[in-house]
């Protein structure tokens, strides 16, 4: 490699750098860290469900104590990392040190909630337990269902997003999509009793509006008509709302911000809905025209 | 964070503690390690290819001295984890002695298997060298096919399955799920040449029953009709039959616990089957009805 | 575990390596390293987006230095990743030198595309944040969204599939698959502008041609009708062309070398397609024939 050709290619890089998203040449940046986000998710999972994911709880430790001790360490990470992620933009008249308090006061609110999000998450795993004859038992479900670890990233997530912290529920919910298959909005409103089966490939969108017990498979997509207008739409309701006691098996699709799936309705596998389904339905695809090469039979017809 | 505040969020931290599946506080509790389960595949692995996986072993080892170190390792692991996870749930009357005799028993049947499960998947490799236009060579699909990933593990899990040790064959199938989107579930049986193409969205049911030369692609659900009885289905054939010599070509569903896919079958994408299809016929979705705005077309229709 | 039993276990695995693709125990083999490839991949998204993943960037670095020095690390592994890659296959009459000396051609020529790959990842950034009202920055597209990491480690494979280096291009891009559930394979040909959301689930075929400004949602398989023929399809054109402006929304399928989708036209969610669709048209399922039990609605019809 000559000179010339690495000088080039150095001046080349050097000058993408101009774009404004490639910011770590401006002066006076901040700047959340992914790494230490995804480790106060640890840390939360293994104050809430202790010994599960780490062996290093003493079985015979004192839970008040444990409790406290995470608690302090949950919150001197997290007062960093809002911290960077609220100074990340441009703030106006904000000094740091207003910042600082405006972070520390989220930290508090968050940590107040987490008692009520850990009671949720138990009410979680009572739903999965329930709704899958495969599971053997409730630690199964805590201990490596992807359904259920993508409502717990949600949940944490969720309260960032009502903050309005930028970034932090973003980076929190991709790494729960990574690891899962599911891409749950930390915009999205979700009810009691939460349960998404094998968990793979489920898109919920930003604007959606879920009820209690609640079962989803598989594949569903609760998700905008059309995008076309771009950012245009940001803060529309753009995606569905499902009410109390509705199943959606795999596969199945409920676009548009005003459709509204009535409760204790069971929406088929492949569905494909586009507009609201009344209280009590039952949605089937009905004799979906397939052709069978051989004998002749009806392959695609069945009541739920 | 006032002593009060304090104070309060632990001691309802502490109150949620008392459900039974956080058993953190309850003595006398037993319970794997999911990072060392993680690791005994990886060690399995790299007995069963090596050098794929690990640059530290040595190019010219004398192969019986490897495999009998790797043996080994992999034996005193597992006995660990497997007395753990049977010692999970209350035992009744065995005592620890009497499980760790179980656990021995149960990893030394697992151990004689390996070279057979080795054996079935070097058989999974050439199907997926055979079936993949896009495969370049058989070491690529080792190396790298999430498809194969996902077999690999199953086959291992499969057998702790049939062991019934709690725990183990979930955290094992789970993994692999998360690396790859494929939920094949450690309960199914499948046979030979067995090959999942693309693998991502695939989720095959506990009671699934899968034949030899079966080709699978994404999105493919191989389902129950309904889960609505929950825990009372635990145990019935829930899934669907499919013989040898069947393809499943991408985001079709086969749904149905009586529903066999005939031998030599090919079910085209997107098709919704839920009731038996016959030997040797070709199912595919016909005239789906679409509506082209501007020049009329019929693009929903095809002959495999 | 008596000697016996040993021996017998040792012996069928040492057997089982006598498998051509088990080539530890074969003298003078190559075989890159997977782990190397991927941190190789980290190295260059920290030179393309520093500090975004790697808080070890000085906040006052001279640019040009970071840059140089970035760049010698990045060429450094790269060249023996590809000396083994391209070693890995019976070289015929090359010597080792000479591989040597192809792959620091095929480096460098890398290295020369580097900053243009740069300059069109950041217009996939604009395309996304033009595409997803629920983004509220360009900065969250970089640090979090699968799509753009997917298309970020694809252009970067791309470059590898050119050179026909083996195993690099499916190393890297089954690494990405795994991380976001999109299997871009490295052959496919993208134009500018490309944004896939949500990603999970997508399958996108070694032979489809993709033109600038189309948009891709979950779930979507670019992919072929039949792949019965298997190696013997090698080479052709076995996926479809998708032209400028283009938009795919979630689930659909559009299949077949033949089959084109015209300019500008948007192509619905759940669509199947199985032949070229003219330019500036609008697909969508439409009346989907649904059984809904109670009041009679019609769910699966709507209008882009």
């Amino acid at each position: 490699m000559s000179n010339e050709f690495m000088e080039d290619v150095v001046g080349r890089i050097a000058k993408n750098y101009e774009a404004p998203e490639i910011f770590v040449t401006k002066p006076g940046h901040h700047f959340p860290d992914r790494d230490q986000i995804i480790r106060i998710i640890e840390e939360i999972r293994c104050l809430m469900f202790p010994r599960y994911f780490s062996s290093d709880v003493p079985a015979d430790m004192d839970p008040e104590y444990f409790i406290a001790g995470e608690l302090m360490k949950i919150r001197a990470d997290l007062r960093d990392q809002v911290f960077e992620s609220l100074a990340f933009r441009d703030c106006g008249p904000q000094t740091h040190k207003e910042i600082h308090q405006h972070a520390d006061e989220v930290v508090d609110r968050f940590l107040a909630k987490l008692p009520d999000i850990q009671a949720l998450l138990l009410k979680d795993v009572q739903a999965a337990f329930d709704g899958d004859p495969a599971a053997q038992s409730k630690e199964e479900i805590i201990f490596s269902y992807p359904g259920f670890f993508a409502i717990f990233v949600y949940r944490l997530a969720h309260e960032f997003y009502l903050e309005k912290v930028p970034l932090m529920h973003r980076i929190m919910t991709e790494y729960a999509h990574s690891a899962t298959g599911v891409d749950l909005n930390a915009g999205a409103t979700v009810g009691e009793y939460f349960f998404i089966d094998h968990a793979t490939g489920v898109v919920i969108g930003e604007t959606t509006i879920i009820g209690d017990h609640v079962k989803i498979y598989q594949g569903v997509t609760l998700g905008a008509l059309s995008t076309r207008a771009g950012q245009a739409l940001a803060g529309k309701k753009r995606h569905p709302t499902i009410q109390d006691n509705v199943t959606i098996y795999s596969n199945a699709s409920v676009l548009g911000g005003e459709t509204v799936v009535g409760e204790g309705t069971i929406i088929g596998g492949s569905a494909f809905v586009t507009s609201s389904i009344p209280a009590g339905s039952r949605v089937s695809v009905k004799n979906q025209e397939i052709s069978v090469r051989g004998p002749k039979v009806c392959p695609g017809s069945f009541e739920i």
